[in-house]
């Protein structure tokens, strides 16, 4: 049995989920998931499907040609085509901060995500011992000023070898440049430790608790050339009060932090997040 | 233009939604909202689907008897078909507490629900002031040991001459008769005082005082003859602390109550709720 | 038995608790709650406390008067003396929406609220009815350019006439005065429509919408001059997919604004709110 | 400077605030933090005081006695009173599941919680690599119906060897006995993962999934001989749909559960929880 998953989003008009399940009807396929969603402002029709493919000479190679002639060109469709066998593989990049790295690697071991990582990169050593101990080969790449076009270049290398498919930013501390973000658009998560829009850039939990508010976010989005302003995937918040210090502003946001970047990554991988006019539709 | 909505519920197969969606079309139906469920425990295919028909000559009730004839009975579906400009009428049971009452006429007087309230039905004098200012009629219908049989009569004539669609029961503080029950299968909606299953039954926020929970909850749910074990249509919760006397809890417990009972009232009325092995669907 | 609510707030030193609470035990006073909080930022102390004195011929003012000169001028306090038999009179400002006004008329007349609500000033005539109906006096004040600094004599005359406490902007849509904010400092409260300091002025729930955000907010603040960044008292959010329209978010937001907006009023009205460096300290 | 932390419950009488921190300022200590509540149901006053002391030649021991000489002994008081420089001990009891594991683990070597970790007990040996990684010390006692007593003194005497001051239930799916209970009163913390009392003993998320909830919860309590009966600590919750598969509710549980049972360990070591009548008072 195969299962592909397959998203699509185009203008909207008449009959774009009758044409789409018929295809699939006429294909032998058996949709398992279906979940749609129409802009109304933007006049954009938006889909996502799971179907299972009994038959063993399935290939998705071919499904994926028929698809692009009998239907995707004619309705104008934006259009991927995912096969359930082949596992996402995610880059980690990582600073100093530990609570997000071991958060991601304790779900990782458990078997949690459906993802490989081939490797950790980070900017310092100091978390060396622990990619160490769940061994995933970590590649110390120092940035400072002078370096940084260098340091991008041999990540960039790193990436391209090993055909990573997404990068996650997990408190990686650094201003990723325009470069990188062609490369990988809408392929690059970061994890701000703030309710976005309030609080963009540095020191956030410091703003908050000068600006004395009673709650407490943090904010998954795909990294574009605007600081802190691109698409959101995931956001969640926590209640605090006065008597909490900056500090304990902190504690209590690593907590939102990994959690919210940990749903951000399983949204990801599962293809379940489209992009479209710097926002996010989920279909979870 | 025309709009109709559909709740379709099966034994799964293949080709449910292609079947359906291809229907829609051929009868030039623009499909506006579609969403599935597939219970895999039970085999079960769920769908709610919006369709919108702009031939001046569409009539809801020839649509039906060819979907019955050309789909449902082939596929084996239970089904229903709403057609959007008939409005539900819901008839209000209160007694002596009138947060829910305030809250929800507030709102239907602002024109936030998609209803029509035709009466509302009290086994107590004190809330009428309130239906006479918002200009509801108010049947003081008593229940005592000797008069249940009889109050119930009187309160099913009112719904039959009234056609009313749904009821809810708005804290209305009565165990309804397994007579009202049947004649409103999943149609009578109650909101019970608690985070569901915990503290059945009354009394809950006493309960749930003794017990020490940090958080207290609301569930609405639609009426079954086990107590306060109906399928739960929305639940919600607070946080409390150890200072929360029984009754800051019970002062809590209403700005969940209404917000939870608003909620399920237009989950319901929107028809977005599906009901199968005492759970819902919701598809919203 | 007559009850008081102390609020203190000064530079932080050694002793003061016992100071204070020496001084309640000498005057005969059981202290039923204290709490206290040291901003270590800024080290100032700041303390509520509530006491009852079972004495008949205890008096608030000689109380105040031995306080004032037996401990708070020693130890330069800033201090307010409340008792609890002088019910606070607020003022609502209402415009055209109505949810608000429903929520807290409703807790008002179930006597949910321990305040006063001598009247009510709008700047058009739509909501009268609803003031009508719960026998609230109703003043239609009209707010033009040209009209503004008669329409706030005609405000201010009446607050002062009325000795009112505090005023709630129940969505009131219009940006009051520095004159009227002056008399009533920290005494004016407003519901915004977003989680600030996100979305501050006009239209956040189109603000929202565009940046995509998964969660919005309400918050409930004292009004300064300086628009929606004033000290906030509440805030509360609720989580929304990319299938809201801007509809939808704005009927999603009445349930938090109403909601927040009489949190606010409750902490203000039952004095467990102080402002300090544009900030609050709740003793909830 | 020193830094003690003082727990103290007794019958509610007049002035025990003012003896108390009467008792502080004659020791020359100065109170950073002080929290009081009284069960009026109960009428017994709880209070939780912080106290600095500057002088070098300050002794624990030696305050211990005059407190209990000068004041708790004439006012009945149950006290208990902790040295910040003393540093809790928690021994942990695993099984197979390894979510909560990882997330304790990656805390405490982040320097996030303020406790020592001598030992991890587990029934099975799989997580023992873990616990190597983590460089702390493994001891597999397995557990059947025929060993279960002798297991229980080889945990014994490795809990008092190591002078354990509280022990942890991390996951470990073992019914603990009324010996290790009594040696260990509301020093037991166990991770039940429902919505306590929802969903007693065993397979929770099964039962949830059962009854259709709309929220799921995870609850950390003190272990008494009655199962999951305990005074809870700290509870949570997530909202889930009709599309969560029982696999799902795991999964969403766990991310609860670890959080759930974080903040109940930061509680507890941190001295913030009293125990009362299988109820809590959480000084936070």
């Amino acid at each position: 049995m195969k299962k592909i998953t397959i998203l699509i989003h185009c203008k909207d008009r008449s009959n774009i989920i009758a044409s789409v399940t018929n295809f699939i009807a006429k294909k032998n396929g058996n949709i398992v998931y279906l979940d749609q969603h129409v802009d109304r402002q933007q006049d954009i029709f938006f889909m996502r499907l799971e179907s299972e493919f009994i038959n063993d000479d399935f290939s998705t190679d071919t499904f994926k040609a028929c698809f692009k002639k009998e239907l995707a060109d004619k309705l104008e469709m934006k259009w991927r085509i995912y096969s359930s066998d082949k596992v996402p593989k995610m880059a980690l990049f990582i600073s100093k901060y530990d609570h997000c790295l071991y958060d991601i690697l304790g779900r990782y071991n458990s078997g949690e995500l459906n993802l490989t990582i081939p490797f950790i990169i980070s900017n310092h050593k100091d978390l060396k011992p622990i990619a160490d101990n769940f061994k995933i080969p970590f590649y110390h790449i120092p940035v400072t000023k002078d370096t940084k076009i260098e340091a991008e270049d041999k990540q960039l290398e790193l990436l391209e070898k090993h055909n990573i498919d997404f990068i996650v930013l997990a408190r990686y501390m650094q201003i990723v440049s325009p470069k990188l973000i062609n490369n990988y658009p809408n392929k690059i998560i970061n994890i701000h430790h703030s309710f976005l829009p309030a609080f963009v850039g540095a020191k956030p939990y410091h703003s908050a608790y000068k600006r004395g508010v009673k709650i407490i976010g943090a904010t998954s989005h795909y990294v574009t050339e605007e600081l802190d302003a691109g698409p959101i995937i995931e956001q969640d918040v926590s209640r605090v009060t006065h008597a909490y210090t900056i500090k304990d502003l902190i504690a209590k946001g690593r907590d939102l932090e990994k959690i919210v970047l940990a749903n951000a990554i399983k949204l990801h991988s599962e293809r379940k997040v489209m992009v479209y006019n710097n926002k996010t539709v989920i279909f979870s």
